[in-house]
């Protein structure tokens, strides 16, 4: 048997976010890089606003490590719309191979394992990593479109409107900044959990059996880490995560943060269960963990971005929700 | 700026193929491993159909190989349905790390290639990859419903129904058998073709670009393999491939093949512009191409999946279709 995680030795060398406008309202607002105020970046519709969203973001990771597309050996991206095409035509500027993904919400950790395991192995010098989610594309497909004005459950979440990209490159003894030191793929589970309207549920498990495998796979315990971040459980699923970790042996409510618990103001904000999306886990990274790695102020961090499986037809046709969380150990340096 | 191609030594130690009555009824019928004869694979729904099947076709690949779930280190799966859930479910049952995909009908090329570069770099021992389409649930959602009887255009392409699945280790020197030993990622073209029901014509250029990549990085050309087989470009795409070609300086046409071409009888058949769906090139290579590489008949070829990145909702919107290929070199050891 293989050992379980990958050891990795990648820089996240340069990162930016674009975000909505209540994004830009939360207690992060200020960090995001790009933010438009009506949501739609320039675009007639939102998925082509989705599809900006992602090539704004990726352009100025690149315009911040002063790199143009022939830099980077491939892009791993993906999204949560119908087919990806929110990736496929935001990329499409770029002269850059592509792989699509397709991993919901898990994207973001999923599309920086791939491209660290390639940078770190050598196969190319630098690759990167890009992913978003908006609002009003994400509920037209999902939920009801927006103008219906359907009530949200109090556990349903609200999908973040942002786009996360990042570029990693090998990392060497002289680097400095966060790097990606761990990863660990995960497995899709499923526990039951068939209400749409609480994917943080149905995903805790998930989350939880990459925790456990990740803690006995490399004989560390939630103490050695700063902080444990899950992408967007949001309150109902963070609550439970906890709760199982507690009874697995692995306490992590002391170091615990989400993704989709950070974004947005509770109290302020009427985003019921928290936030979610692909682009939650993504743009929280990029403008609020990863400066506070590099800053060295969270020295060792465990980050999960955390996916949902299941698709509305699925759903229709009475099956329980899969869902699945891929680990990164990101380190200050 | 990096290599463009992908240094590979991945052993396809294993494969299998689960395919519907047309597609049994084919040609190829003879070859493939499994086969239902109502597409229905003891399920009710089309959507649970297509997972079984590929639920059966990885089990006969891990049974042929002699392989557990804990002999595999990565599953690398995607498929056409919307959010994947083709694979998520389909693959539920294992106990593998999955990485989602979504490349479209490039799935095949890009899970080996992905599968390839892991365990070529000695990230996992082995890994397998993983795809399926289904008529009826590719209908469903891209097309109407097979049931409204409507008429399909002389361009259009038969979705196949069936999965293939694979799972490679790392060559060495004591290697037999059919062995990947070079990769390039493909890069998303769109040169301005908007007709879903002419998606050979989409797909050529991307093909196009690879294998011209591909040609002039390794210093190679076509005369250098016996065969150069695309996934599904079909009747259609599959001419303007070779038209391209010749333009380009590299002509290809004395020996290339195109799995969409291949899977079904055209004659008899009543498939207007060939196969397609992810599902076409991963059966074809598995049952067909594979077979013929191990047996010598095949040293050395070049094979591309290809994908059409659109969704039904894109072109609503008026875009037109970006496409994908991504290359693979297998020869015989």
């Amino acid at each position: 048997m293989d050992r379980e995680w990958i050891g990795l030795h990648a820089h996240l060398l340069s990162t930016a976010s674009a975000v909505g406008k209540k994004e830009a309202e939360g207690p992060l607002g200020s960090l995001f890089d790009l933010c438009d105020e009506n949501d739609r970046f320039g675009t007639k519709t939102w998925e082509a606003a989705e599809s900006e969203m992602q090539r704004m973001a990726f352009n100025t990771a690149l315009g911040k490590a002063c790199l143009h597309d022939c830099d980077i050996g491939a892009l791993f991206a993906g999204d949560l719309l119908n087919q990806c095409v929110g990736s496929a035509y935001g990329l499409l500027d770029f002269d850059i191979p592509y792989f699509g993904l397709y991993g919901a919400c898990s994207t973001c950790s999923e599309g920086l394992l791939l491209a660290s395991t390639f940078v770190s192995n050598g196969v190319f010098r630098r690759c990167g990593a890009v992913t978003s989610s908006h609002y009003c594309s994400a509920e037209r497909q999902y939920g009801t479109p927006i103008e219906y004005g359907a009530q949200r459950a109090p556990t349903a979440q609200w999908t973040v409107t942002g786009a996360g990209a990042f570029i990693v490159e090998r990392a060497d003894e002289n680097t400095h900044g966060a790097v990606i030191v761990r990863g660990m793929p995960g497995k899709v589970r499923e526990r039951g959990v068939n209400d749409a309207n609480n994917m943080g549920a149905a995903m805790a498990p998930a989350a939880e059996d990459t925790l456990v495998r990740f803690f006995r796979a490399t004989d560390t315990s939630p103490d050695d880490y700063s902080l444990i971040v899950t992408g967007d459980l949001g309150f109902e699923g963070g609550t439970i995560l906890c709760d199982l970790m507690r009874a697995d042996g692995f306490p992590i409510s002391d170091r615990y943060a989400d993704c989709g618990q950070l974004i947005y103001n509770r109290r302020s904000q009427d985003i019921h269960g928290g936030g979610s999306g692909c682009g939650c886990s993504a743009v929280v990274l990029s403008a609020y963990l990863l400066p506070r790695i590099v800053r060295g102020e969270l020295p060792r961090i465990l980050f999960l971005s955390t996916g949902a499986m299941m698709s509305p037809d699925s759903i229709k046709q009475g099956n329980s929700i899969p869902a699945v969380a891929h680990l990164l150990e990101i380190e200050h340096r």
